[in-house]
Order: C-alpha cells, then structure tokens, then sequence
C-alpha cells in the first residue's frame, strides 16, 4: 500500500503583513532549525500548504524554492520534497521502553501465554465492527459499557462460570486494578470502613482499600482457602477473596467454607468481592461455580480478559448487586467516561461468534501440558519438594524444605537466570512456611526442564 | 467465514458417583431450564463435552439422546444440537442502551462528526499491529504509554502544535477526564491547595478539582480568554485553561495574555495546564501555537483524540514538566495500570502514516463548510443576533438580545425539537449577557438551515 504523506506544520504567517513570501521562509527555516521538521520527513505540498495558509500557490512554490537553494530541502524527481539533514541537534523526540531486566526463564506469575493471543479471530471481530457498526458507535461510550457487550458478557458468565448476572447491572472496567477501586469507592461512599482481604494475596490490594479510605484487614488463609472464623472478628464490611484459585496459594474455596463466608455476608449485610482469578483455566478437578450466582444481592463479581486473552486489552467487568450497581457505574463515569467502545463491541462479536470458547478450550489443553511438564520436572528434579494448587490456574506453590531461607534461594535462583518469586512476599502477617510460588502461563514449555534444573542447584546450592 | 462454536458450559458431575450419565441429564435439564443454556444456543459437541468433564464420549451421545427424547433439544441433520425452546424465562439477560431522548436537530457541542471516522484507515493500522506485532506487546502495556505512541505523539506535537514534547514524559490517558484527574492527584501530592479555572467553562471540571481534595477558584474570562488580573489575586497553586479556543466563548487566548499568564506562573511557580480544546480547528486565523512550547517546565499540555477522531476510542495524552511527569505516571499505573495498548500502537501507525494530518486536513474543510452553512442561516433568519468564536473549533456562541430569557428559549427551541445549551450554565460566578452555545460537530449540514428556522422561532416567540 503506497502511503502518501502530507504532514501538518505549524507555521505563522500575518496574510495582512508585508513581504509574505519571506514570512514564509523565515517560518519553514526556524521549523527546520528546531526540528519541528525533522531530516527526511516530506513536505506538505504546495497546494495543500496554499490551501491552508490562505496564500497563492505561487507563492509557496517560490519559497520552497528559495529553501531548496540554501539546502534546507531537498526534491527528488517523481517524490515529494523533503527536509535535508537536520541543522541542530531537535528535541529529543524518540524515546524506548523501559528494560526491566527479565531473566532468562522467567516463572513470573498472573501472566498468559502472549504466544498465543488469537491474533487472527480478535482482528476478524475488529473488522465486522469498523465495517458494519452504526455512526453512533462512534461517539462517547455508555459509560457502564456498550449492551452488546453486557449482554454477551451476561450469557457468558451465567453458562460457563454458573453466575446470575443481569446484565444492566454489568459496568465495564479497564481490568481488576481499576475495577477493585470502583467497587472501593462505592463501598466507602455506602459508609463502609474496613474491608478484609485474603493473607497472603496481592499486595496492590490493600493499598487500594487503603487508598479509597478504609482500612484494609488481613484474614488468614489455609488449604481450604479464606479462614471464614477470622473474618467473623474482624468487624469488616466486605472482603475480597479468589475462590476459585486463591492467590498464591491456589486453595480452592471448600464448600464449607462457601456456605460460611455467605452466612456471615447475609447476617452482617456485607458484600464479598469475588475475584474470579483463574476461574476458567481448571485441569483435573470438577469446575467450581462462582460465588455470585448463589447470592446475586451480596456478591460483587470481579472478572477480567487479562489471564483469558491478553491483558494489554484492559478489559475487565463487574458484576455488582442491585445496591452497589448505580455507584459503581457514577464512579466509573467520573473516573473516565467509559471504557474504549471499538473494543468492546469486538470482545462482544468475540464472545457471541464462539471464539472464546474455541480459545479457552484450545489454552486450557495448552496450559494443562505445560503444567505437566513443569510438575514431572519438579518431581524428578526437586523429589521431596511438595507442590501445590496445580488443579487450577497459572501457577503453583512449591513448598521448600523446612528451615530454607525463600530470599536467599530467589537470589540464588536469579544469578541462574531463573526467575521465581517467595510466598512471603504476599504476606500480610501471615507465617507461611517456606515456599516459592511459579506461574507457568509465560514461559515456553521447552524452556521448563532446564529452567527447573537451574532452580533446583540454587534449592539445593 | 464459517463461525462454529462449541460452548463452555458449567456442568457439575462427581466422577466418583454413581449414575453418571444421570448426573449429567440432570445438570443440563437444569442449564437449560434456568436459561443459563439458552433456547437456540448450540451444545458443545459430545468429544468436547467428553473430554471436559473427564467422561467417555458414549456416555454423552447417551445424555443428549435421552434429552432430545424429552424435547429439551433439537437435532437437525448436518447442523449443531441446540436447547429446544425454553422452559422458563431466564433471567433478564438482553439490555439495551439507556435511550437519553435527543432532540431532531442537536446542536450539542464537543462532539465531532461520527458520519466522518476514518474506519477504513484505522482498521488497516490495527491490522498492521495484529498482524506485525511481536508477542510481548500483548503482555501488560507500559503504564506511561508504549514507546511507539509517544514518539509518534511527540513528533506530531511538535510539529503540528508548537509544543516542545519530550516523549520520555509523554503519559497516554483514556481522554481528558482522566488526563485531568491525573494531573490534580499529581498537583495534590505536592502540596497544591487551590486550582483556579476559566468562569464560563466544562462543570464537570470543578468537580474534579474538588475530588482531589483541592479548592477550585473560578477567573473570569472576556474576549481576549482568561482575564489573568483575576488570576493574581486568586492564591491559586495551578489553572485550567483552554488558550486555543476558549469553551464555551470561543475567544483565543491574546498575546499579552498569554505572556501574562507564564509570567504569573513562573513567578508563583505554578502550573498552567493547558487544555488544548479544538486547537486542530480553525478555519480563517493564524494557529496558535500552544503554551506548553513557550514554557514546557510550567505548562502541562492535555490533548486527546476525542475531537480529532472519535470519543469512543478513549485516546488522551499529557505532556507534562519533569518536575510532574513521574507522579503522574504513578498515578496512571495505580488507576488502570496502564491505556489499552494495542490501539496506541493502531494511534501510532495511524500517525506515522500521515493518516492523522490527512483525516484533519478533510475535517477542517468539512467543518469550515459547515461552519459556513451555520452562520450563512443565522445571518438570514435572526439579522440581528451577533455570533462569536467562529474562526475555530466546533461550536460558536449565539449572543441574544439584551434581557431575553435563555432558559424560555432553550426550552422553547426543545419543542421546536431543536437542541441547545445555554451560556449561563457553564457560570460559576460569571454573569454572561444572554446567550446560547451551538456545536456544529455531529449535526448534518443538510439539516441546519431548517434548524434555524426552528431555532429562530423560538427565540422571536
């Protein structure tokens, strides 16, 4: 595709002034100078740069000219004419990404396979938007998220994760980190002033509870997943829990515990914030129904494309009850007006055309190997190190010999190359004993075995 | 293109129990009968049903021939299974966009042309990126922005809009709320008590002045901008401006103002933060440069392509001093962790194409035109009712007669089905003569003369 170019170019000139052609001159020369033109961009053409100047043609053909005889610009027969080699040194313009030096294999957890972004269906749902959907798409979003999306968001949830979502309560987020603050803004607005969260768990939670105004309460968690007894003293008005694949220790929520947490939320009239993480990636255990679809009125549902699909996206979704929901949607409309629209309907096309099915199906096989490898590794490399939370999710816990010191094994563990990060990082004033936590989504399945090779010299090193 | 779907569905079934094939009779009668299995929905085939819950095909082929026997699915030949019509009402799943009743002929302003989105242009940048993309600009995006978009973006600035952009300290914002929220956390998290704003002006920007827990002092504006005398007595720490053309007078911010209000910042080491509201439009005056280029260590620039392009893709941008750039980031990662990343790096193809000068180009003749048509009308049904601030932007201001009655006649014109707003209420302490606000942006130019005529009825009623 030829791509013709007619840059824009801020240039001033007075039309009642005298002497326009060198006004002219004297305006592309000190554009030149700065680097406001840059060397070997092209130049608007004379009629464009006319046009827009409310000058003759003539005349802007005149002063090109007059540029093209001191060297400013060059012409090349049968393209456009462009700056020459800059005069000084322009603004620094260009700038990279910052390098986060990333180790060689990295087990850094909460991250999908970017391989395998479905480059291909994600651009066909793009397509069938930019073609056929109506002018009004194009405006300022719903701010709660565009009903195409609700309502495919809503057939989904209630088939594959077991939710009695409605979907004019459903409020498009741009993730959990901003969802989680929504939901904090409106819970802090209802008076709320404690929120209990999982210990250990991500640690920018709490700082999300504490920034929204309240205080943040750790409650202990164990292979069963969130204590229900510790949260019954803490006084709290909601509590954020992973049920599904508690982060990091990847418990799943024991029936028992399910009821309990419940109980307590329906005789307290508090609300659970359920982080669905790593719901739909589950390998040899019966799929476990999320929390809301048994208490619709108590449960704010928290969900995300982050570990689905990719989490450059930023699309994610809440599921609030009926009293939260008008809040949280007034939050959301104050904080940015609403989600980006064009991605929305594509995540909607997406959803309805079945090719998130195909792709969680083809992603759950894909994991489960990979899971295996890295279990069968572990197990040959590392034969009295335990592992758990592998029925689920994109990562396990690996539980060190008593006594093992996490921090100095990372250390050791990072001069091999191998990123691995330490349970107790996520702790709050939980004692866990021991333990690496690996996420497995990132890293390419070939690069496994040595990568547990490496860890396993620095455990034993 | 053939689209078949296979659908996860959330099935429970105890392996270890007996009755298997019961057991799953009975969770899809009960998918189906609460509608989470919608009537029309395809069924997951049986090897992928099979293999999901851990079963022997068989047992499924028997399952769903036993639900087809008792009519709760329907199987034609060469097609999907699929749920047979429903049983009971499912939940309320379908919803529809809040219809806010907008009038025949909207002279709403702030929006651009939805008829106009370059769709064709913008779809072959996202192609480019799905298509040429390396894997990891599918992880979590930079949180400032990807490296591309904000050397692209600066380059742009500087050349299109006078600014001296460094793209180091460029952050992506999802549109000027945001944007704006950002830059009053920053502004707060150094102290900031006071933040003075242009009086007429945007109401919502007062509020999130407020927010940030800073006090907002209304400046009054005349036809030359923002009156900075106000300014200097104000004790404000920051302000809100719109220098290219003011909102909603339309007034361009005059030279001596302009030097007036940098000196007053620098001398009080505060910050202007430069709103540059419908800068890329102007039809018959000198651009004007924007602020920040004059004084990049004390203004901080907020752009978007909200008017450029489309509000619904959410794409925002802040050129901030050094000395407010990294607390802005933070404050950006904190609240979404970052824009969507694919479509900056669509926003940067589209630059770097010279798409962008392109589509503006196009517009600014369309606008003009439209423009022409506006003033055209209004010069012939209402002689003597003057406009101002029509040399830019995408709306202009209707002064009425001394003593009219705004309020009888934004309501009289809204049963003529006519929409526009009044001047006064962007007042906070203002007190304009009467006057009425007319965008031009998404209103055909066909239907514009009959909408005077309206509009000219209302106003002589």
């Amino acid at each position: 595709m030829k791509r013709t170019t007619s840059p824009d170019v801020l240039l001033r000139i007075d039309r009642r002034g005298p002497l326009l052609r060198a006004q002219l001159e004297r305006e592309l020369r000190a554009a030149i100078r700065t680097g406001r033109l840059r060397h070997g961009m092209p130049l608007p053409s004379s009629r464009a740069l006319a046009a827009d100047l409310g000058v003759s043609r003539g005349l802007v053909v005149e002063a090109y000219e007059q540029l093209l005889a001191e060297g400013y610009i060059v012409a090349r027969r049968g393209s456009a004419t462009t700056v020459a080699a800059r005069r000084i040194a322009p603004e620094r313009a260009a700038v990279s990404e910052t390098k986060v030096a990333r180790p060689r294999f990295d087990f850094r957890p909460g991250l999908p396979d970017p391989s395998h972004f479905p480059r291909r269906a994600w651009l066909a749902s793009l397509r069938r938007v930019l073609t056929s959907a109506p002018n009004s798409a194009f405006g300022y979003p719903d701010f709660r998220g565009t009903a195409t999306v609700r309502t495919s968001l809503a057939e989904y949830l209630n088939r594959a994760r077991g939710t009695a979502a409605d979907a004019s309560r459903i409020v498009l987020s741009t993730g959990f980190t901003q969802g989680f603050r929504l939901v904090c803004q409106a819970l802090r607005a209802r008076g709320a002033r404690a929120v209990a969260f999982e210990d250990p768990s991500q640690v920018e939670q709490r700082a999300a509870i504490k920034a929204a105004g309240m205080k943040p309460i750790p409650v202990p968690v164990d292979r069963a997943g969130l204590i229900v007894e510790g949260l019954e003293k803490s006084r709290a008005d909601a509590v954020l829990v992973t049920p599904a694949h508690q982060y990091p220790t990847g418990a799943a929520l024991s029936p028992e515990r399910r009821a309990a947490l419940l109980a307590w939320a329906a005789r307290r009239s508090a609300f659970v914030v359920e982080d669905d993480y790593d719901a739909e990636y589950r390998y040899d255990r019966e799929p476990v129904g999320a929390l809301q679809g048994v208490a619709p009125e108590r449960v704010v549902y928290v969900g995300s494309a982050s570990k689905t699909l990719a989490p450059t996206l930023r699309l994610g979704w809440l599921v609030p009850p009926a009293d939260l929901s008008p809040a949280i949607a007034q939050a959301k409309r104050l904080e940015d007006m609403g989600s980006p629209g064009l991605e929305q309907l594509a995540f909607a096309d997406f959803i309805a055309g079945g090719e998130l099915d195909r792709h969680l199906r083809r992603m759950r096989a894909h994991y489960r190997a990979k899971r295996d490898v890295l279990v069968a590794a572990l197990a040959a490399r590392l034969p009295h190190v335990q592992v758990s939370g592998i029925a689920a999710g994109l990562h396990l816990m690996l539980e060190l010999p008593a006594g093992s010191d996490e921090q100095a094994i990372v250390a050791a563990a990072a001069e091999h190359s191998v990123g691995v990060f330490s349970a107790s990082r996520y702790c709050a004033k939980a004692h866990l004993s021991p333990a690496l936590i690996l996420g497995y989504g990132a890293i390419a399945a070939e690069s496994i075995p040595a990568a547990v090779e490496r860890l396993a010299a620095a455990i034993r090193g």
